[in-house]
C-alpha cells in the first residue's frame, strides 16, 4: 500500500468547491469522507456519485464517501479539507481543537473574518496552535476541476513539508500543484482580489471598456501587494496562481459573484437592491470594509479597495469614484521596486 | 504658451495605435502630424477627421495633422512615436539616423527583430546612439483610446527624466501614463507575451476550460520573468501593465491575432492554412523562433515557449505539447524568490 491509500482525507463543507477537492482525493486513492450539513446532498454523493445541489451532472468518484457526522469525520482523518464559509469557520471548527493538534488543515476557505480581521490560518492557530496548516489557492472553478479538466494551485505552508506532502497526494494529469512557503501572501491575495473583483465589474457596469479593465485588475494587484508587503507577504505571490491568476478568471470566466454585485453598483443600482437580486451577501463586501480598515489602521495606499467602500458605504457613485482614481497623482509604476525589491 | 504647445509630435506609422497615441497628443494641445504611406488614410485623417481603414467611425482631434512626407515629419517633430512593425524599423529609420540624435523616440512597437535577436531600444542604440529612447507599453486596445475610454499604460526610459516628459506630456482624464526605468523588463514583457497568447489561444481551441487559461497566462508570466532575469530587468515590471496587463487584455477582449492563431492551431488546423486565413503572420510566430533561441543559448527555461516552438515549427500537436506541459516534475511556485528577490 503506498502512501495514498493510508492517508485519510476529511472534506469539511459539501458545496461546490469542497465537493470537487473531495473528488481529487478519491481519484487519486485516499480514502476520503465529505462532510455536509444537507442530507440530501450527503446521500446523493455517497448513493448516486453526485452532488446534485452544486455540481449537477458532473459524475463524481464512486470511491468517495459523504457523511453529515462532524464529528466522526474530523477523528477519521489525518487530512482535513476546511471549504466553510471564512465566517464560519470559528463556530465549526471550535469543538474539535483537541482533535486538530495531530492533523493537516488544508484550508480552501478565502476572507478574512470580521471584527477580529484575522486570516483563516491565524483562527486556525487561535483555535490549535500545533495543527499543520496549509492553505490551497488559485484559479479554479470547481466545475472544471470536478470534470478533470487541467488547473494548476498553489499550497503554502509555514514548513515547506506540509505544502510538499499535500503536493504529492493531489498531483495528477488534470490537478498541478505549486508550493510555496508565503502562507500570508496566498491568504491575502486570495481575500483582497474579491474586492478587485467589485470594482472590474464597476468598469463593466460603467461600460468603460477593456482598457480600463485590465488597468483595474493591474492596479488592483499592486495596491492588494502594498498590503503585503506590510505584513510581509512575498511580492511575487501576487503575481502568481493565487494572485492574478485568480484575478483573470474572475474576468474571463463565467460571473462570480463579487464581479457580479460590481456590475450592478455600475448600472447605479442600490447595493440593498442588488443583495436583494442575488440573494445574499458577496464576500468581497465583508473584505472591503475589513480590507479598507486595516489599510488605514496601517497607513498602506489602497486606492481602489478605499473607492470601492466608498461606493459600498459612503454612498459615492461609481461615477464619483472613477474619476477620483483617475485624477490621483501621477505616478511611477512600482515606486520602491528597486530599493527593497521584496 | 506652455510646454505642450512648443512641444512638436510626429507620429510614424498611421495604423491603429498610431493613429491612436496621435490624437491623445492633439488632444493635448501638442502640434501633431502621422506619417503614413497610404494617400487616402493621410488624406482622410487630415481632412475628415477619420482613419477609415483602422478606426472606422472614430472622429479623431480636428487639429491632428497627417502627411506621407516621412522626412518632413521627422525633421520637423520634437518627439517620435515609433508605430510601425518591428521588423520594418531598422529599413524605416536608417535613412534618418543623423536626425534622430537631437530627437526624443517614443516606441510603442512590440517584438523582437529577426535574427539579430535584438529588442527595439538596441536597434535604436545601433542607429543613433544618442537618441532619447522611451517603450510605451500596456494593455490599450486602439479603438478605445481613440474614443478616450480611461487607459492606463507604462513608459519606461533609462533614465526617469525622458519618461516623465512623456507622462506629463500624455496624462491626461482618459490616459494615465505610469513611469518605469525598466526598459528592458517592459520590451521582453510586449514581445514574449505574444508567443503566450498563442498558447492561450491553444488552451481555448482545445476546450480546456477557463482554469487552464488562467494557469497558462501565470506559468506564461513566471517564464517570461525568468527571461528579464537573465537579461537584468526588474521582476515587478511582469507583473504591471506591460505585463500581465496586456495579457489579461489579450485574454478578455475580442480576439488578438496571436491567440486567434493559438485557437485554431488548437483545434487542428495546419499553421500555413491558418496564415492564409488570417491573411498575414502573427507577430508571436516570429517571436516564439526568437525567443526560443535566445532562450536555448542563455539555459533559460522556458516550457510555454518551447511547446508553442515545437507546434509551430516542429510538428507537435496541441495535444502532445499540452501533455509534456501537465507532466514536467512538480515544482515550487517561484523557487528562487526568496533566495534572490530582485
Amino acid at each position: 500500500m503506498d502512501q495514498k491509500n493510508r492517508t485519510t482525507v476529511g472534506v469539511i463543507g459539501a458545496g461546490s468547491w469542497g465537493t470537487a477537492l473531495a473528488n481529487i482525493f478519491a481519484d487519486q486513492g485516499c480514502p476520503t469522507t465529505i462532510w455536509g450539513r444537507d442530507v440530501g446532498v450527503v446521500d446523493s454523493i455517497q448513493l448516486r456519485h453526485e452532488n446534485p445541489r452544486y455540481l449537477t451532472g458532473v459524475e463524481l468518484s464512486s470511491k468517495l464517501k459523504a457523511s453529515t457526522d462532524l464529528k466522526k469525520t474530523i477523528e477519521q482523518s489525518d487530512i482535513l479539507i476546511c471549504a466553510i464559509p471564512t465566517q464560519q469557520i470559528r463556530a465549526v471548527f471550535s469543538p474539535f481543537a483537541r482533535e486538530l493538534s495531530t492533523k493537516t488543515i488544508v484550508n480552501s476557505s478565502k476572507g478574512i473574518e470580521m471584527r477580529t480581521h484575522l486570516r483563516v490560518s491565524e483562527i486556525f492557530g487561535a483555535l490549535c496552535p500545533t495543527a499543520r496548516y496549509v492553505v490551497l489557492s488559485g484559479p479554479s472553478f470547481a466545475v472544471e476541476v470536478a470534470r478533470r479538466l487541467p488547473t494548476a494551485v498553489t499550497v503554502a505552508a509555514f514548513g515547506s513539508e506540509a505544502a510538499r506532502v499535500i503536493q504529492n497526494l493531489m498531483s495528477n494529469q488534470y490537478f498541478r500543484v505549486y508550493t510555496s512557503t508565503d502562507v500570508v501572501g496566498v491568504e491575502l491575495a486570495g481575500s483582497l482580489k474579491n474586492v478587485i473583483a467589485i470594482a472590474t465589474g464597476l468598469v463593466n457596469g460603467l461600460k468603460l471598456g477593456y482598457n480600463a479593465q485590465a488597468a483595474i485588475i493591474n492596479r488592483g494587484i499592486a495596491e492588494i501587494m502594498r498590503m503585503g508587503r506590510r505584513f510581509g507577504a512575498e511580492p511575487l505571490t501576487f503575481l502568481g496562481l493565487a494572485g492574478t491568476g485568480d484575478l483573470i478568471l474572475t474576468c474571463t470566466g463565467p460571473l462570480s459573484r463579487n464581479r457580479n454585485l460590481g456590475i450592478r453598483l455600475g448600472e447605479g443600482k442600490a447595493l440593498d437592491d442588488i443583495q436583494r437580486e442575488l440573494g445574499g451577501v458577496a464576500e468581497g463586501v465583508f473584505t472591503a470594509q475589513s480590507a479598507f480598515e486595516l489599510a488605514s489602521r496601517h497607513g498602506v495606499e489602497m486606492p481602489i479597495t478605499e473607492q470601492v467602500f466608498n461606493i459600498l458605504y459612503k454612498g459615492s457613485t461609481a461615477q464619483q469614484a472613477l474619476s477620483k482614481l483617475m485624477a490621483r497623482d501621477l505616478k511611477e509604476e512600482w515606486p520602491s521596486a528597486r530599493a527593497t525589491p521584496s
